[in-house]
């Protein structure tokens, strides 16, 4: 297949709670520089990806509030490649409307989805293992790439192949499991038979449709309406229209795991570096510098970034996104993280429940922190 | 004695390092509304004295960096009576300007000295015990207000009385002594005879002169003449001269402790709710609103101030001195303190520390953080 048959598609939604208060419903993290360079997870996925088709046939779809600072930062994007969601209506809504757009411009395309705010290291790994991917959904399949797990990671989802992963090649998905307890992570790790649900999904635009179709009529056919609609100047009017009516759903659950229950699921298993960069001990592992068994992630950029000092402690990861000094005497193992409007001083064994912090900030109506 | 017979001076200097980085060098704790009310130290400190004199015989003290917002804070003082210092030379030089500047207004005057940052709640109280403590330093005594300590306090230095103390009775002091450990601190509470040492002084600016030019004469010669040049057109000229060879001594160490051994020194017990707002467990202590096991310190004043969260911990100081909200999750004993360019971590055990971190970043040359 030559790039230019192969249309991508960035869903860029998502408020990464657990970085919070460094990603922000307002600011969130794919629009960051958390990839150890300048660029932001956005534009990293986007240099990723470009090569592999090209920026014409590259989508983006995001939400109004984000639609700004999404077409700032990715100035190649040509601007009717970025769909912007009046309000968000879950993954399955979000891709099916890609999907019925690529549709509507190139009918029987394939198409690839990826998240806007993954980091992967390995950036050619990662190619080759779309280009096989590719060739599954080609040839019909609704195609997922898995993560090959190097630990019982209990923060994912995963998947149930149909024998052992072997790297480069197509394997079908019996079914999609939810976020396991650490002992069932730990068989699933000991198995070799599962892989890392990372929501990357490959598939033909009429294949996917067409399940989408039998399965979720409800989302299929407001998508349908709206995506004959688009570019044209009906748009506004239809979306107004139809948009409010499409029930929110995630894609793995109206089509990817009833359609594997029918052995219509295959993946590739994927090892290329790939991290969700999801809370900030994988920050701190991944970008930070160490000071003395302490960890700074150094997320501004900045050349003269103020002193983080850490005294009489250790373990502390320390998030600087603001121009001021972060000073901490006699702690160990905590989260601080500094921001223009919030600080955060968190337990580290803590770490994954912040979105607490962010849930009871909107119950007593400070949203603007959210 | 009328109340205009009296001078009162306040030396306003000094940074409160271990209230960094609330208080800073270039924004010292007096300046700062840590009274319980929208008024700054210094100015309920002006508050208590005024009535006892009047503001034309209230003096203070203070550096060229601190000067304007002196004079802003107490538009009530005339611009005469704000005495600006090249540079700190110690307790004893700024004491002694102010005496003898009294001496060249007023000959022969009773002056009294009180910090710029303590707090005092009950003023009445207070009122009294300097009445009578007037008294003594109008009879010819160097006169200090010791408190009346109730807990055996190491971060304090004490006085030691030739009985044990009444309140409202004139005493000799013996000695002065340094900060003790917790067992002598102890003894100290147990025997009843020793004061807490709050830097309170009274006399007659005679007769502190005297005693200064016949035990320190290299602070005491160019002192007077600085004083005799003050108020005339050549004050900056001899200023300019003079000041730079006055050596940096604390009044304690340069005339109190060695007239205390010659029976010279005398005080009044004071009981009157004293408090040095030293550091952040006091500030939370007395200044702080609980929130479930936590205390909150609004130091700003604003009305809408946002919000402090401390989920599943207790035992947090929070000092929010910015419009930032804080965010605390499953830490218990810790203080935190925001500021518009620090963030404070610091565990409450190690609040007398806080001047290492000043310390550390003076020497990393982070000077406009300290």
């Amino acid at each position: 297949m030559r790039p230019t048959d192969l249309h991508m598609v960035v869903p860029a939604g998502g408020s990464g709670t657990r970085l919070w208060p460094l990603s922000r419903a307002a600011n969130p993290k794919f629009l960051h520089a958390l990839t150890g360079t300048d660029r932001s997870l956005l534009q990293a996925t986007f240099d990723r990806l470009a090569p592999l088709c090209t920026p014409e046939r590259l989508l983006v779809v995001t939400g109004t509030a984000h639609a700004t600072s999404v077409i700032r930062q990715l100035p190649e994007l040509p601007e009717r490649n970025i769909l912007v969601e009046p309000f968000a209506r879950d993954s399955c809504a979000a891709i099916a409307l890609a999907a019925a757009v690529i549709e509507e411009r190139s009918p029987g395309a394939v198409m690839a989805s990826f998240a806007a705010d993954h980091l992967i290291t390995n950036i050619p790994a990662f190619a080759a293992t779309v280009r096989h991917a590719v060739e599954g959904a080609a040839a019909g399949r609704l195609m997922t790439i898995g993560i090959t797990p190097n630990r019982p990671e209990t923060g994912y989802g995963y998947l149930r192949c149909s024998e052992p992963a072997k790297p480069a090649t197509v394997q079908t998905v019996l079914e999609f499991k939810e976020k396991p307890t650490l002992e069932v992570a730990t068989e699933y790790l000991a198995s070799g038979r599962y892989l890392w649900n990372a929501s990357m999904f490959l598939w033909r635009t009429d294949v996917f449709l067409a399940e989408l179709a039998a399965r979720r009529p409800d989302v299929h056919d407001p998508i349908r309406t709206i995506a004959r609609a688009w570019d044209t100047t009906e748009q506004e009017t239809v979306l107004a229209e139809a948009w409010p009516t499409i029930p929110k759903v995630a894609v793995e659950y109206a089509v990817m795991e009833p359609a594997a229950a029918e052995g219509k699921v295959a993946t590739v298993p994927g090892d290329f570096g790939w991290n969700d960069i999801g809370d900030f001990e994988t920050l701190g592992e991944l970008l930070g510098r160490d000071i003395g068994g302490s960890r700074v992630v150094d997320v501004t950029g900045l050349k003269d970034a103020p002193p983080v000092l850490v005294v009489d402690g250790d373990g502390v990861i320390a998030v600087p996104f603001s121009s001021r000094v972060i000073a901490t005497l006699g702690v160990t193992d905590l989260i601080v993280v500094d921001t223009a409007d919030a600080v955060l001083v968190c337990r580290r064994d803590r770490a994954q429940d912040i979105k607490k912090l962010t849930e009871l900030l909107r119950e007593r109506g400070h949203v603007a922190h959210v």
